[in-house]
């Protein structure tokens, strides 16, 4: 069912510092931020030659990761997301399996513009799990 | 200086429960379980099109994630690992930035058989990150 690795996300309080070590630092490909207001995060794509990493900045009132960043206010690793082919083939294994899949259960377009859905860390091993339809 | 994602590393409790859930629930390809005394952890590798997922118990009475471990004990994302060209240039390249290196400074033998280097999580805005030269 997991295809690869679509993305790993990291939350993080400041996305200009981030976005500056991983481009002079580390030496990688760093995009622009880019505001994406109805996801509640402002995100930088560090660009790798197999996948990419997002480094997310909580943005409006109600983020979703501001919780996570009152826990670990220094920043973190947030949620790994894979590609699976078909969403809905895959939430039915899932569920099937008894792992929880977040909010009502539908695939929702994500910041990339195509289904996820978000599995409970609890079920994940305390990962939380991001799928994508590619 | 980052040229691909090498792996993300998760620590978890019960290794069998993790790859059972990898294999089964999430349809992956997961490797044999593979003791590395030497580095105080039991892994199994799930296979990726683009990278791999390994998953870590703790072995031995030192391990290196146990700490990690008694703070998350439903398991959870440990590092992230990135393929460099020269390890040792990468290095003068980080502490020159003002990063820190983990123990003496000097790349060890890692996990893989190549030297690898971790970077101080609070100079990584809280991401343990590993080095590891291809």
């Amino acid at each position: 069912m997991l295809l690869r690795l679509n993305h790993v996300a990291l939350a993080v309080p400041d996305l200009m510092a981030a976005s500056a070590t991983y481009r002079a630092t580390l030496g990688a490909t760093v995009s622009e931020p880019r505001a994406l207001g109805e996801h509640g995060v402002t995100v930088v794509f560090v660009e790798l030659n197999n996948t990419k990493i997002e480094l997310l900045e909580p943005l409006g009132d109600a983020s979703p990761i501001a919780a996570f960043l009152a826990k670990n206010p220094k920043g973190g690793m947030h949620h790994l997301c894979y590609d699976v082919a078909d969403i809905r083939a895959a939430r039915d294994h899932l569920v099937a399996a008894g792992a929880r899949v977040l909010g009502n259960g539908e695939p929702k377009i994500g910041a990339h513009g195509k289904p996820v859905l978000f599995l409970h860390p609890g079920d994940v091993h305390g990962t939380l799990t991001e799928l994508e339809e590619v």
